[in-house]
């Protein structure tokens, strides 16, 4: 008997209908014979709620305490989705993350998942039960205090627990029928992608596409769990993400996986930077210690004339404040000129292993680009990517074009739903 | 240091305004020098709405999954408290029913609690710390499951807490002004009580008095937890529960501690059963089977004509129809003639130690209750309570005539705030 991880999405169990649709679609994965887990997120804006309440009685909440509050999202959901099953005829309990076995870090709001005990969660499968489970959260190991994982939590769980459990498969639910070669809102011929490897789907995570993130990716590879993103409306087959493609599932051998663009980012750039040994590091260390995650680095060669050279850099705009205050406090020690703060960006990248071997990929990208009339403003490579920074108001155009241009399009305009993905 | 556990109904936490009240309310007993447990329970409507999903996703909500649903109500209050008190500046933690230690049996929705170990309460209290605790829940001892008390559940947990911290007071806070002697909004005359007797209390609440429930104060005699019932709006001194007096509370040393009544209840006369050894228990055998809680009996004498005699009883109106039922099944083997079913019936009780010595108790309350007109259908009573069923229709009016012919009417009518209690 196949053991399947499901996990549904808060835009899947948004209301009681929803929860209804989700159940049937569980217990059909059981009269096929398998043994079900499912992990499901908060109903709908139910976090957003929550989250809201707290700034109401507190503009600062306290990390636990949120944590705590939160994970009343996931009870909620996860009990209504058990009784549901039950409704149906079959045996269904539903579980907390700490019930699961789901043990974490400290680190409220964003805690790591460092170990999974799953044994009662066997037991109730022993027992013929669906077993249901509250994604998004879990218990630290030192405090046994609640904690929480951050924003796409849930699909880690559901990727955690596949590991622990030795699953077949971890199934992901949303509202989009799976990968696609471009975000369909921007490109209307984008093509669902039957099948991805977890290296290039890491590096379209890292670089804008929402419908997986990067943690869960990360974990899904390295216990080798083979992911199927596909839509909880649909049925339809979605996007299998794995180390090698299995049966019948489609792989053209492109060369390209996919253009993903991100606009959520802002570029600093410290202007005038003695071109001395040092200074770099200075600086970066002065973001890290404000706990600032960093996107793209680029330092431009020095102006033999000045002996100075610029130093930019693209992180999230909502770090954008704390990165330039930490700046302005050494700016004198380092030396520099000025600061400047930009968040009219965008990132477009290009994702594929096929470019290891095709050296006219990067020309071809920045041929389509240019012939859009899109002026590249930072670049930055990896061996399977290449990401550009160019103006926010170019980015539809821009990603439209170089999707175009490595042959991406569908021949039919494909028709699909597509939003949130939950948590 | 003196050790307070405190409780707040739903009615206290509706809103983030309520949450901030409490909090500041917690802070004050705080730097008054005590250490502080809150109890509290979900906000406002919140289980109502939530069980109002469940039935949207199952007809019959199975007890296990509902409890889960059902204790993230307390789960949201208790963490939005904690951050509004550490808004305050003070420090808090909140904690689950499991993780303040509060052990069950396993029957779910009414569970029973069997044990606290409150280890994790005391750290945090020695720590510095204002405990918040999630009322109405706990674990249970054998499944590990999560389960909840049933209605008025979260002043057990809060009297249950008092007794294994060894608290010098349990105070309730609602949104009356304590306990009455008659509910207020049917006599605007009923006076606050200052002071009663554990022993008063339970007979209240046992006949309709709705501010604290019979399995509160059960616990708290048994444990000689003294209870102080007051109102989270006004601050005024509310009503003592204890076995004795303490200070300055004032006790009138009246006969009479108030008058009850509870029109929830509905009467069903068994009619012409065979007046031979074995049929009244075979009768209360088959209720007791249905799970069916009856409150009074009454046994009229047989007619010496015809051997057969008139069982009544009373219970809960929602348990009528499967009372009704259950009977019908064994008409045959006991052999009576008919069912009467009555919903349209009030209960109206005396409740006072002082009626043990003072013999003309009796007589005066009917006397009191023939001058308002009103007929007395079913009778009984106990060392210190007198009921009687009336028509539904009668009971404001037997209730003030009552409390007026005892001398309880207040000089001045008081104003006061009434509504639910939460749970």
């Amino acid at each position: 008997m196949s053991l399947v991880v499901q996990k549904y999405g808060g835009s899947s169990v948004a209301d009681a209908e929803g929860i209804k649709r989700v159940a049937k679609r569980i217990v059909e994965a059981k009269r096929n014979g398998h043994q079900v887990v499912a992990v499901v997120s908060a109903m709908g804006d139910t976090t957003d709620e929550l989250i809201d309440l707290a700034e109401q009685v507190s503009p600062i909440p306290a990390g636990r305490e949120l944590d705590m509050l939160l994970t009343a999202g996931e009870r909620i959901s996860m009990a209504l989705l058990a009784m549901a099953i039950k409704n149906l005829g079959h045996e269904a309990q539903s579980f907390t993350g700490s019930q699961a076995g789901v043990i974490t870090d400290s680190v409220h709001n964003k805690a790591r998942i460092i170990d999974v005990t799953p044994g009662r969660l066997r037991a109730s499968l022993e027992e013929g039960n669906i077993a249901i489970v509250a994604g998004f959260q879990g218990v630290s190991q030192d405090s046994k205090d609640i904690t929480t994982l951050g924003r796409g939590g849930s699909d880690t769980t559901a990727v955690a627990l596949a590991a622990a459990l030795d699953a077949d498969v971890c199934e992901i639910y949303t509202d989009v029928d799976g990968v696609f070669t471009a975000d369909p809102r921007v490109v209307k011929k984008a093509k669902k992608i039957d099948w991805i490897s977890f290296e290039d789907m890491l590096e379209l995570a890292a670089s804008g596409s929402k419908v997986l993130l990067h943690r869960c990716v990360e974990y899904a590879r390295r216990y080798n769990i083979p992911i199927h993103v596909r839509s909880s409306f649909s049925g339809l087959p979605g996007t299998w993400v794995s180390n090698e493609p299995q049966g019948d599932q489609q792989v053209e051998h492109a060369i390209i996986s996919g253009v993903a663009h991100d606009v959520s980012e802002a570029k600093v750039t410290v202007v005038g930077v003695p071109d001395k040994p040092g200074e770099a590091a200075h600086i970066f260390r002065a973001v890290a210690e404000a706990e600032i995650n960093i996107d793209m680095i680029v330092q431009n060669v020095s102006a033999a004339s000045t002996g100075l050279t610029d130093i930019s850099f693209t992180l999230p705009k909502a770090e954008g404040k704390k990165a330039t205050a930490a700046l302005e406090k050494i700016k004198a020690t380092v030396g520099y000129d000025s600061l400047r703060y930009d968040d009219q960006i965008a990132k477009i990248s290009l994702v594929g292993a096929g470019m290891k071997t095709n050296p006219g990929v990067t020309a071809q990208f920045f041929e389509a680009l240019s012939d859009a009339g899109v002026n590249i403003e930072l670049i930055s490579t990896s061996e399977i990517r290449i990401s550009v920074v160019t103006r926010a108001d170019d980015v539809n155009e821009a990603v439209r074009a170089v999707h175009t241009s490595f042959g991406l399009d569908s021949d039919s305009d494909e028709a699909v739903v597509y939003g949130g993905t939950g948590r």
